[in-house]
């Protein structure tokens, strides 16, 4: 069987974003099944209706890249409780124009990563709340939420350790079985 | 007493939008204690932490009124059940860098807005999870849900009906009780 | 194939509830694959760990039916912008002892019921983000807010009328490939 | 001025429940202005309409005490990502009958308490969204997370470490001060 194509969105732009840098093992750790790529959100303008008529260059592209996927994987910080607003437009440009949302129906997971200690559960759940509507499959269970994020990297090599290298094959596996399952 | 100066954020940025003309409405209704002003949010970059060295100009301008300002009022549409990016990152702007956040103790409201029928609740109850992290001091009741929002402006005028103003006018005059309180 | 087995579970206890006439509808409605049965949980003891030891028989009677249910159904009311108490207390006995949630890789759905405006949207959701923890493939699409239910039902008959049948059966077939896919 | 009196509710009936522990060294600890109780809620009834014509006499005894008080704190754990139905039931029973909520205007605050790693953030939100409906006038910070509670206790005595009385003592002077403005 062919390896699915899995969009991975990250929820923060800071060159040396920790999110960024899950993602970046994920996509190294990837098993067979999976072929990770990320796709980036930081060129979007904010969204607005009004721009339908003729859209932006870089909604357009996001949206015919994501067409393309598989599923979806998001990678995010929490700001102020809650999804970034940064990603949340993503979330918002790639869902119209109305009928043309490109999430529908494409199994789903989400990584929440803070170097705080309360796993940025406040994004992780309200971006699953917008993908209720948006009929992304979320994966329930192992539910991910990296708290301390930076103890899992060397301070000098910047290397991931081991140990989060196991919870995101743990992660990456169980994903795998789960976009298999919507696929079948 | 002086009026107390009220930032007014617009959730959407359609020219046509339901959210102005309500915010705009609330202008003009305000009650002798309030000074309600829209502050645009329409320009700001999305946010990112590396950008603080030198913050563009829109996010200094945009901090800059807001500290100016006694309260703030949020309207807001829905985007896949929550808060649309365009007002998020605008929140998260506000938020930074860390130890100056321009919400701080600001007494607050929302009123959400949506041509639907479920009151836009979504976007109601994340913006009010994000404030408990700001320390924005949000006005509970009355809440503001306005479903079916199209019904309350004359389709030919565009002029507010009756009921709408009847609706602004009681939500106002609690939410200027609601700042005086916390500014006493 | 022999048809799913599904738990009903009604998170209102009055004798004339509508959230149990809705659910009665469905034990109608529902199509070959699915055979729906109530389950009750108005004789659940409050959750109380010290009570494992020798469990309530209303908690093991609970758990046991469950056990043999090949999905699950919420029907729910709002209460206060959350899952009611009754509902919530269910679904915390049903998760323990640790280890031992009756809960686990079942196929889920909700409706959430109320004779006001906004559809129990607070409800819906609350129980979404139990089922995350819990494991509960939960169905994402046709979302179901049944606002105004009274409108719904006939008032001097008590019948349901055919746009709640037509909502109800649309929702149930969705929910029959929904449960199917996740028992292949 | 005299002392305001706040209830405390705790929503788990463990003996030996953490939750308890740390409503007790509240207690202890509450500055002058204010008067802490427990207010027991485990044998209040389920939720059910239908019993208001002849209210259980637990139901008439948690309203008529939550009636006579200034204000409330809930010491919650997090049962399935939200608030054990223990506690939402309680909220219930002291929200009706219709107009007759106990909980209108009154002052509130929340801590919410887990031996995990993430703070019992979901019950924490989920308890502050019911709030917005009756109105009670949430403290927003410090929010108070309290991860891995049993650090904060000596095994062998059970005694509260210095660290815990920290950070309940700031979070009281805190609530001292935010129940005095919203009743002078």
């Amino acid at each position: 069987m062919e390896a699915k194509n899995i969009a991975v969105l990250v929820g923060s732009l800071r060159a040396a974003s920790f999110n960024r840098r899950v993602a970046n093992e994920m996509i190294e750790l990837a098993p067979a099944g999976l072929k990770l790529e990320i796709v980036e959100i930081g060129d979007l303008p904010l969204y607005n209706e009004d721009l339908e008529q003729d859209p932006p260059a870089a909604w357009k592209c996001f949206r015919d890249i994501l067409r393309t996927k598989d599923g979806v994987l998001f990678i995010t910080p929490e700001y102020n409780r809650s999804v970034p607003g940064l990603l949340k437009n993503a979330i918002d440009v790639g869902s119209r124009p109305y009928g043309q949302s490109v999430w529908n129906e494409k199994p789903g997971g989400v990584i929440s990563v803070t170097p705080g200690g309360l796993g940025a559960f406040g994004a992780n759940h309200h971006l699953r709340q917008s993908m209720v509507f948006l009929n992304v499959l979320m994966m329930q269970q192992p539910e991910a939420y990296l708290s301390n994020i930076s103890a899992y990297f060397d301070a000098a090599t910047g290397t991931a350790n081991d140990k989060l290298k196991e919870v995101l094959r743990r992660f990456l596996d169980a994903f795998a079985l789960w976009v298999q399952r919507h696929h079948s």
